[in-house]
């Protein structure tokens, strides 16, 4: 099936199941039903079933799916068999926290640079790696084949910065800005708001 | 309309039709459109004007929306119009970059107080906090009427504590852990894992 005609939010189910299978394989499942792994990922096995038949026949008839088979096969749709190069804007508490964050390496993402605009930033380490000024920007998208920017900094300045990602040949930025971004068709932009993640909880309480 | 008839996804489109009120604000616009709305909110017009219809009417035809009436009517419905009390739960750099985050206060949302399991962090001080261990985390929810816990730890852990959270009467819970988390009816989670959302987007790469 075409790319462009699976749903997004099939795709974005995918990530879960597939984190669902990686715990089921570190405990030594071989194979799992459709029930099982719903109740891991927290989606319901039709969902499951239909969500997997986008992209082809995966489980056997009364027997579940193959943890392994599966896990590759996901891994295969999301394009994860190789790493992915991403490059770091904002030095913050926030931008620490991410150059730290274990579970990236883990799953073929890795934080290649880190840019900041302040200068009392620039030159500091970080991590593994050292805060560079933001002149570096598209020289380093370039020869480090960088596809995915995260932007950690203010909503002030991530419109301006995301678009300056993308002239130097950023496909997919991950903005923890609290901002919608407007870019050219074509680009993804993934968004990760605590307080809107908190105010659409609010509603219910 | 009663809560449960509001599907969650529009709850959900609130918070950034709020979030773009406030830039509208901040730069002085009284009157806005849907238009112009869903190009800040980046959500159609036509999506919007439904999404609102749930809770009642708000523009005015021709007109378009008063800025600082609709952000109001929005924070009344998603009940903004008090400070809610967090805890949080894990003190590593996630933990440290979370109590500095200072959206949390400009949006009424507090951390009162973060736990960590290790008695190497115990003691030490996180922003203006101090971190404590678990064993306090019933009597702090209880004596600060804290109904929002985060989980800013391992996902190996995630699952206990959230129950532990749960028993104690947290009612809705900022997930940051990679894993899904079971939980009785009527508890809120709210996911946000970098790793689920670059795998989504490498798919479209």
């Amino acid at each position: 099936m075409a790319k462009a005609e699976v749903p997004e939010v099939v795709v974005a189910r995918l990530p879960l199941y597939l984190r669902a299978l990686e715990y089921m394989a570190e405990r030594g499942h071989d194979l799992v039903s459709s029930s099982a792994l719903g109740a891991e990922a927290g989606v319901s096995p039709a969902q499951i079933r239909k969500d997997l038949s986008y992209f082809g026949e995966f489980g056997k008839q009364g027997l579940g799916y193959e943890v392994a088979y599966l896990r590759s096969q996901i891994q295969r749709i999301l394009q994860l068999d190789h790493c992915w190069n991403m490059l770091l804007v904002g030095a913050g508490a926030l931008g620490h926290a991410l150059v730290n964050y274990r579970a990236f390496e883990g799953h073929h993402y890795r934080i290649v640079a880190v840019f900041d605009s302040d200068p009392a930033k620039v030159g500091q380490p970080i991590g593994h790696l050292v805060v560079e000024p933001m002149q570096g920007l598209c020289e380093t998208i370039q020869a480090r084949e960088v596809t995915i920017g995260i932007l950690a900094i203010p909503a002030e300045s991530a419109q301006v910065v995301a678009e300056e990602l993308v002239s130097c040949g950023i496909r997919a930025i991950l903005n923890y800005a609290p901002i919608h971004l407007v870019l050219r068709p074509g680009i993804r932009v993934s968004y990760l708001d605590p307080v809107a993640s908190l105010q659409s909880m609010s509603y219910f309480l």
